[in-house]
């Protein structure tokens, strides 16, 4: 045997990706993405790939539904329902059974949803005597002090508009001070900078404990790996659709709201889409059962079309499946970059413990601006977090083991030709490679 | 000459139509439009129809923005600013100058943010001693009683979360009612039921007499009519996309905040696209200068880019001469129905004087639920407003006056074949054709 590869390939991970591919039981759902086959995306967790056959569907969505049936189209054509049954078509993704998710607005209206129906929820426990702790107010929404920014904008502004304070904190520090004053706590699922995995069932069990109501925001977990929402008890939930769900930019988010407490769900945004009888047009609001009554306003039908048609690529596909192939692809990118990166040059945010880990690499970096852009130059689609983060997001839908292995060669080269060491001093950072 | 049309046109009325229609200068604007030729298309005020070059913009939008550009497009593509891009092409067509409009979220949420605004400017005037009514609280925010629903619902909420109380006014009471207690006045420009014209520049003259906001809501007037903002010193509005705009089915909503607010716009919904520097992630939200403050969330682009597409038609079209064919449309489809409907079947609730019509006409009728559907299958398609409403929407850049000839002449074809009086007992309905 000559081994025509050794040469080029030292540490034989071409030949192991290779390898991988081949025994990648979700590799032939890449074929059903639009993608520059001269460029590897590992971008999808800012915003998903195309699923080829949607421009025909919104095609049909405007020149048939809109074009020729017009407004018959509400009722005929399904547009009134779309937010509840394309809900319960994220709801498996996402561990919910049927009736718990509708689709609407965007993350931050939903947060906003969320954060002020819970700290009612958490007066109304208080007011009918079901509060362990009764005597304390309630007065604290505790926030992942990590999250995405939006949402601690607007959890602030949920707080001031009824009467609380935020108290920030690193989710690790959430269960330690959940207590009496607590009414909600508020967590990103992953980290969107470091691609760390919080700990779902614990800190919703410890909120829960503290008689508090637990709110998850799951934008860089949906599609991403299982999260089991009513397994774990989880009271109230938001997510994104435009990352790994891959519905297009700015596609409408969801909202999920557990059936226990639909009933006395008190939306802030109580739009005509979350009445009993919207055509009705009554003067008085009368809350809909059900998820129904997170709906706010008219729901924006192309955007909304287009995520319902990508969803399609789910069918057949399991979550566990999806989180093995993101694991390996993880472990195999991390240790790519040991193997090409120039020693001490890039350090990993993400956990190297599977438990701990989303579906992203980031990597602190000096010079991250620069580098980033060659990257992209040379055809390696990742994102920049301002100041030195490079984002790697890993989609096991449509990314396999031989992008990851480009990536991190192209990485190297990059490396190699801009000068700089990691930069120093953040706590936490992890070695990349090592787990 | 045999004037061949006399045995079935008594009234010449098919003859007007042809004449009026040959004359008139936005008639040519139809063919940018796709219509089932074989029907009228009276629903425009509902859901505006499709143009047709929006289908061929937004396939260009999902393959080559979405497909090839992917994230670069949120730069590149001009996603990012597109919700202040398109609102400067939505001002001139209400009358604002650039800078003050935003597209995004749904109306129903843009009136949430308008409101709760308002309440905080007016607490602010109050605080920085502006108020010429020092020493009252302003505890009030007066809602357009005949309002379409959602704004009701809405108001309550911002009003029971910034601490006031909603007193609900027929637009005609509210000069009267404005007062120190007043802290804003919210009001539909065109009653979404009956299509009558409220007077804003006199309601928002008086609510700055009395030191209040006025707050507009312009679902029913944006693209039927000149609304004058800056003109007449409107303070916040918020409209709708999908109606004489044709943005699409659920296209985005606006929201204008007047220049002289904007350093003061405290929205409830500070979400990340509202933030000076979005991309620095930051822990403290400091809000954008100008009516970006008004952003949310990420846009919704599919539909956002629809509605920038269906705005082309507007080009070189002046709102002046919208106005003068909606109304000579909306005199002549009266006049047809005097002629063609039975005696005493319909009775018209939209005003017949021009200064208090929209650009709908509204009839009473019994057993409207089944006369509604006899018009649709007859190629007649308006709407029904429950219980008794039947309403036609006049779209000057797609309905000609063939159309309101036909559509009349088939309604009284249908009242012919369905028994019934005009219910009896509303107060302040017009007979059909006096003005």
């Amino acid at each position: 045997m000559s081994e025509p590869m050794r040469m080029s390939d030292p540490a034989g991970l071409v030949a192991r990706a290779a390898a991988l591919d081949a025994a990648d039981e979700l590799a032939p759902l890449r074929d059903l993405f639009a993608l520059n086959e001269g460029s590897v995306y590992l971008d999808g967790n800012s915003l998903g790939a195309l699923p080829r056959h949607v421009p025909e569907r919104i095609r049909d969505v405007m020149t048939r539904q809109w074009g020729e049936m017009g407004i018959r189209s509400w009722t005929e054509g399904g547009w009134w329902t779309a937010p509840e049954r394309i809900g319960d078509r994220i709801a498996p993704l996402v561990g919910a059974g049927p009736g718990q998710i509708v689709v609407g607005d965007s993350t931050s209206v939903n947060v906003f949803k969320a954060v002020v129906a819970a700290v009612r929820l958490a007066d109304q426990d208080r007011t009918a005597g079901g509060d362990r702790t009764a005597g304390g107010d309630r007065t604290e929404v505790l926030v992942d002090a990590t999250t995405f920014p939006t949402d601690g904008y607007i959890a602030r502004s949920a707080a001031r508009m009824t009467g609380r304070r935020i108290v920030p904190l690193a989710p690790a520090e959430l269960p330690a001070a959940l207590g009496p004053r607590t009414a909600a706590v508020l967590v990103n699922h992953v980290d969107f900078r470091t691609g760390r995995l919080h700990d779902l069932p614990g800190i919703t069990a410890a909120a829960h404990e503290a008689g508090a109501l637990a709110v998850w925001d799951l934008c860089h977990s949906a599609g991403a790996l299982p999260v089991g929402l009513d397994a774990h008890g989880v009271d109230l939930a938001v997510g994104c659709t435009y990352k790994y769900l891959n519905g297009g930019p700015g596609s409408p988010a969801f909202l999920y709201v557990a059936e226990r407490h639909q009933a006395r769900f008190d939306s802030p945004l109580p739009g005509w889409n979350a009445h009993a009888d919207p055509f009705a047009m009554a003067d008085a609001f009368e809350a809909a059962d059900g998820a129904v009554r997170g709906r706010v306003g008219t729901p924006d039908i192309l955007s909304m079309l287009a995520l319902d048609a990508a969803l399609d690529v789910w069918t057949d596909v399991r979550m566990a499946d999806v989180r093995a192939k993101s694991l390996a692809l993880t472990d195999f990118f991390l240790e790519c970059v040991e193997v090409y990166a120039p020693p001490g040059r890039v350090s990993s945010l993400t956990p190297a413990a599977h438990a701990e880990r989303g579906s992203q690499i980031a990597l602190r970096c000096a010079r991250a601006p620069a580098v980033m852009d060659e990257l992209i130059v040379r055809g390696v689609v990742g994102d920049l977090r301002r100041p030195d983060v490079l984002r790697f997001g890993f989609t096991p839908l449509y990314v396999g083991f031989a992008d990851a292995e480009r990536a991190a060669r192209v990485l190297g080269e990059v490396l190699a030709g801009v000068p700089g060491q990691v930069p120093a001093g953040v706590p936490g950072q992890v070695p990349p490679g090592r787990r």
